[in-house]
């Protein structure tokens, strides 16, 4: 009996154990450490960063990230090492479906900024179940944004409901797309008399 | 839609990319670059030589291996990074299946050493293809010395059909055995009156 493939097992071991690594990344007072040929193999914004050129010819081994926080940053190791979509770290149990929502947003604009496709599938994919009447609006921008097309398309399907839609425009849920993105309010109209 | 994991394929381009690689193996002339974390991670072999203590505390960046040729050694790398059962390399058309055979029991061997079990199981698997009045003793010589119950069990198989056994004898092809493994005569007598 042949075992089957180990790979995936192996590389996520990897993550746990440390062996070996060689950078580390300073976000927001945390360390990070990690082996730049795994990051570089499955991000090429890390290849880029990690073993293109630098100024004076050295390598980095300490690079600081500081546009980005601590517990968003964590999920990228933890993805590019399983192929898994991270769960959010709870830090109390009042921390609910709204945070979640955050962070999972902030998690697809890191997963975009480093060109990590599938996890920005990933994000859209559970981001679609974090659709509500106060949530779409910045998820629908977001998606614009980033180019999700399908979240995108689940956006405007929730939009489309004419009890979700008067809701929104009741409490002026609908300022924010006017002001940043106004092309998806004349691509609304255009779904909702289709 | 999530496309699929991604570790495999991108683990696999590191190979032929060479990005990033850490430590160079030389054998029989040749040199072959490989990334320590990745073969660390795959092997505890690997993990203790290249992470291991050494004898004045600093990383060999060069390693020398003395006792296996490289055409074996070539397929570790190729195996660690795909986890697949990597093909013998033909120098010429002349090269047929008693050569396979050959270099199947070299990489045998080299799984044993480095303790790559899928690989192991997958040369098993395999050398059952080569198992005839010519390679089978020396093949199951080579299943008992390193442990590979089912290789041996498919040998024994092999032995027990009268005709193949009448024309090994008749060729003193269980010489071998008696001189290295006498025991496995034993067993193999166990077998044809059971």
């Amino acid at each position: 009996m042949v075992p089957p493939s180990g790979i995936h097992e192996h590389i996520s071991d990897l993550l746990l154990s440390k062996e070996g690594t060689d950078v580390t990344f300073k976000v927001g007072g945390e360390e990070f450490a990690a082996h730049r040929c795994v990051l570089a193999a499955r991000s090429a914004v890390f290849k880029a960063e990690l073993f293109g050129p630098t100024k004076d010819g050295k390598m980095e081994s300490v690079i600081q990230i500081k546009d980005m926080e601590s517990k968003v940053f964590r999920a990228l190791p933890s993805f590019i090492y399983t192929d898994l979509l991270p769960e959010m770290e709870m830090n109390t149990m009042q921390e609910g479906k709204a945070q979640e929502t955050l962070w999972l947003q902030h998690l697809l604009a890191a997963a975009d900024r480093y060109d990590l496709q599938r996890l920005k599938a990933l994000c859209e994919e559970r981001l679609c179940e974090h659709i509500n009447v106060s949530s779409v609006t910045t998820i629908l921008i977001q998606a614009e944004q980033l180019n999700c097309c399908g979240l995108k398309g689940v956006c405007f399907e929730f939009l489309k409901t004419t009890t979700n839609l008067k809701e929104i425009t009741a409490a002026d849920g609908l300022d924010d797309i006017t002001i940043t993105c106004p092309s998806l309010l004349k691509e609304l109209i255009a779904k909702l008399v289709s």
